[in-house]
């Protein structure tokens, strides 16, 4: 099997594209419910849409990734193709690419070959501008706390708890610690803090998570910002600014829809980071995308321990609908590199020795597959092993996947979606469509009841496969202050490592008896989860000594090149 | 005459709007050349509008105003709709409003009663993204050029020559001064540095002066970041950036369409400050308003000193556009400022005295609309005196106004478009037709080959009526550097209060023989012109004890209250 000679952008702007109203059109969204955003994009307000949930719900997951990244979104465009071309309706549902990493390292995304949302230059390029209301909603929360200190700090608030920082879409090493408020006395008060990536703003994770514009300006509401000198938490509904946040966020709040080179409709809403956060695009989206299809395929960042965890465990939580399958992406690449023999690096060629034909390296790498069939599994979810074929993989590297699928009670199925683009993915789009007839048994990992602290047990023991888990005392201090706050409920995202089971990245397979370092915990209130921090978490990301920015332009065309 | 009993807000919501697709038709626009955001707004392709320029060209400007504006948008909006009333296709050209403002102390900017574009929230929030887009590119910029001293510094740019701040749309007084690249090594190099609010960035500028996408992209290399250590500009050229920049742009250069209340298509492009930057909507949609219709009607920020002079002597000649009148707004209470018997403090209400019947008090106030009529005549333009009528004003106010403009050979006309729209307008419509007809006799102040001292002493002696210039001796220096440099054939931009003729904010009516302070002069290369200091210019903006914000909410159906 080869790729196509034709780059990505070739095949992109080769496409044939529908007008946006008639995608819209083929998706059962009415013209009322449609607002265009330019010739091949537009918002949808889900409340011009009737209709009851009916799909089957279909969340794109993966082993745990190389970091050059195992092709979760190509699958997911690839399967929606697949579903169609059998004469489903489907829906996908996918986040929006943040900017940062597009002028960073990896250039746009949106996908790849035969299996792409396009055009890609509008989702790689402030799509409808969502990304952007963020930023705005979540900067004007911090103007409007450092400004309410400023003016006489009528709510006590001690200026050394704010933990809100600012945000921009932009990978900008400069900006992660900073100090404001120098200069003259007008000029504010000083304070040490820094900006993230927007992806990483909690108001982010809001937009992803909440249910309605109703609810977006209660979660707003709730956000805090800081704690007052008596230990009170400030909230966003305190200083005034839940209700502007909410306006600026008016639009945003509505899923966008963009369409796959086989004119599949693809709801763009919402990218949370996928480490500190949820890594899963909107719950408004998903209940959309629920009501107009016979199959809602969505993706979840990194692997099963980390994305789809959090699908299952905080945003099906949220959203009420109950997932029939999980399709679980292996590359031979994936498994080879679990086998611990090779090192893979962003940026540079493949060990040459990967490339060769070596069925044994798959088999020692294969433990990876096993565990995130059993996570899949262990919420009652039926797993479709996918396997993303490569050009150089070998049949008897595939023929291992087969065997350790089957022999772990998973479908399994060889997509070929890029080159080929839904034709290739007709076996597991019918794998699929199998999986979801199987009878439903979701539950979640625990119930809200639990404590914080078994909460935390039950993900890194169940879920990733630990064998204990180690507080630090703040850790220990903080959760069962946030229990006394009223936090208890809130289901628990653990910011780790996606290279990793475990939370060391260099820890390939898939570990067992290991211990989950727990050295600090954070509330999302706004969000409604609780964060517990285990390894470093870089929050704003920076650019490299030759960023993908350098190479971006427009020719004499004024057509852009170098954006993919 | 009273004001319409009903709000701004009351009035747009009331308003029948036409959908964007039959604006555009109504306007000449082919539907190829339309790409729809939203029902009520639209991005505009030049290229795809044939024809060449035709329409008299009619700047709107006024007399020094108030802290409280004298409704100048609002003249310009209602002169539109009232020469349409009069059977004239026009269209008009806007600045888009900043969302830095919106949230702080004014609310939204769109004109007012029955002279607005609409509609109001669109306007006043993101619009179509083209202040977020230059927010990217400027940021782009700013992360590229750390990136580029952190990654070992290959062109030797000198950190403490880097002049090229951050921005935000945002009014953030505590990002006015701030230390960048704190925390560990591999968070960058620490810089004591900035933010602006956008609407103060060079690249909104240059996005508003820009002829085309390509000339966009040739402005964008030339921007200089700082100095090497040897003394030479850094350009975003030379750092690789200016290609993105122009990407994230790409959609930003197109002008948006919107419209009045009664349908005028209203082109809202670019906002740049009217301080240090040139306070004009952008060339492209002025080039391209002149090829639609029969009169283009644009707005210039604050008195004719200021956006009108940078409007002739700057966007005129970049655009090659010829004016044909200027519209001069002037209001009672503005005169009766003037005689400087009165102080107006913004958030108060108006001294009980100014609101008596005292045409002497007009009378003593009425050389600053002389002085600004003879600013008008100096570029060979005919000007049109609007009063801007409030509900308080007496006829034999008006009359001092009248007499006072006649005298000074202009014609004058009472309009009354706030509270009758268009309709209020007919006699300034008439008026302006009538001044077109003149024939025109258009000059710059200055030819571009004087050297930049002559242009500065002859903006500061024909223009504002200054007896002479005092440069600072740093001024002096760097004006020679910049033309050594090959900036000395730009155009030159003061930055001095709009409270004023002079540089003082306190001097009312139109002072002569005083002198103007150059502090301190900078170069806008990418945008290209020569902008010299003279006063405290602040480029962010901070919230006040009781910012906007905290009034604006959505209500329990979701509409958006407290905007206005």
């Amino acid at each position: 099997m080869n790729r196509s000679p034709l780059s990505d952008l070739d095949i992109a702007r080769a496409a044939d594209l529908w007008p946006v109203q008639r995608v819209a059109e083929a998706a059962g969204i009415a013209v009322e419910a449609l607002e265009p955003y330019g010739h091949y994009a537009a918002k949808v307000d889900p409340q011009q849409v009737q209709g009851a949930a009916r799909a089957k719900v279909v969340v794109v997951t993966a082993v745990t990734p190389t970091p050059l990244g195992e092709g979760k979104t190509t699958t997911a465009v690839g399967l929606a193709q697949g579903l169609a071309q059998l004469g489903q309706q489907a829906v996908l549902t996918l986040r929006q690419p943040s900017l940062g990493p597009t002028f960073g390292v990896k250039g746009g995304a949106a996908g790849g070959g035969y299996s792409q949302v396009v055009p890609m230059e509008t989702l790689n390029l402030h799509l409808t501008g969502d990304f952007h209301a963020v930023t705005s909603a979540h900067n004007l929360l911090a103007a409007m706390t450092d400004n309410h200190i400023f003016h006489g700090n009528a709510l006590n608030i001690d200026p050394q708890t704010v933990t809100w920082r600012r945000v921009m879409d932009m990978n900008d090493r400069s900006l992660r610690s900073v100090v404001t408020g120098l200069g003259a006395p007008q000029d504010g008060i000083p304070r040490q803090t820094g900006f993230d990536i927007t992806a990483a703003s909690e108001v982010m994770v809001i937009l992803s998570l909440c249910t309605s514009l109703q609810d977006l300006r209660q979660r707003l509401g709730r956000l805090v910002v800081g704690f007052t000198y008596a230990g009170d938490p400030v909230t966003a509904e305190a200083l005034g600014a839940a209700g502007a946040m909410t306006v600026l966020l008016k639009e945003a709040v509505k899923p966008n829809l963009m369409q796959t080179l086989e004119h599949t409709p693809a709801l763009i809403h919402a990218g949370p980071f996928g480490n500190i956060a949820t890594g899963n695009s909107s719950v408004v989206a998903d209940l959309l995308a629920a009501r107009l299809g016979d199959y809602l395929i969505t993706e979840a960042g990194f692997g099963a321990d980390m994305g789809a965890e959090r699908f299952f465990n905080v945003k099906c939580r949220i959203s009420g609908l109950r997932p029939d399958a999980a399709v679980l992406v292996v590359t031979v690449r994936a498994l080879k590199t679990h086998s611990g023999r090779y090192k893979v690096t962003p940026g540079k060629p493949l060990p040459p020795a990967m490339l060769a034909e070596n069925p044994d390296d798959v088999r020692a790498g294969a433990d990876n597959l096993r565990k995130h069939i059993q996570i899949v599994q262990s919420f009652g979810v039926t797993p479709v092993v996918a396997v993303n074929v490569f050009p150089g993989d070998f049949p008897s590297e595939h023929a291992v996947i087969h065997e350790v699928a089957q022999a772990a009670g998973a479908r399994v199925a060889l997509a070929t979606h890029v080159t080929q683009g839904g034709q290739g993915a007709l076996e597991l789009a019918q794998s699929v469509i199998d999986a979801c007839k199987e009878p439903g048994d979701f539950r979640f990992t625990y119930p809200s009841e639990w404590s914080l602290v078994q909460k935390l047990e039950a993900v890194a023991q169940q879920v990733y496969g630990a064998g204990s888990i180690e507080l630090s005392s703040a850790a220990r201090r903080d959760l069962k202050r946030f229990e006394a706050l009223g936090y208890g409920h809130f289901p628990v995202v653990i910011a780790k490592t996606h290279l990793s089971l475990t939370s060391d990245p260099q820890q390939r397979g898939a570990p067992t008896d290991w211990t989950l370092p727990v050295r600090e915990v954070r509330a999302a209130v706004g969000a409604g989860y609780i964060y517990a921090i285990c390894g470093d978490m870089r929050t704003m990301p920076g650019l490299s000594a030759s960023p993908a920015a350098e190479r971006i332009d427009i020719d004499e065309n004024g057509e852009i090149v170098g954006l993919f």
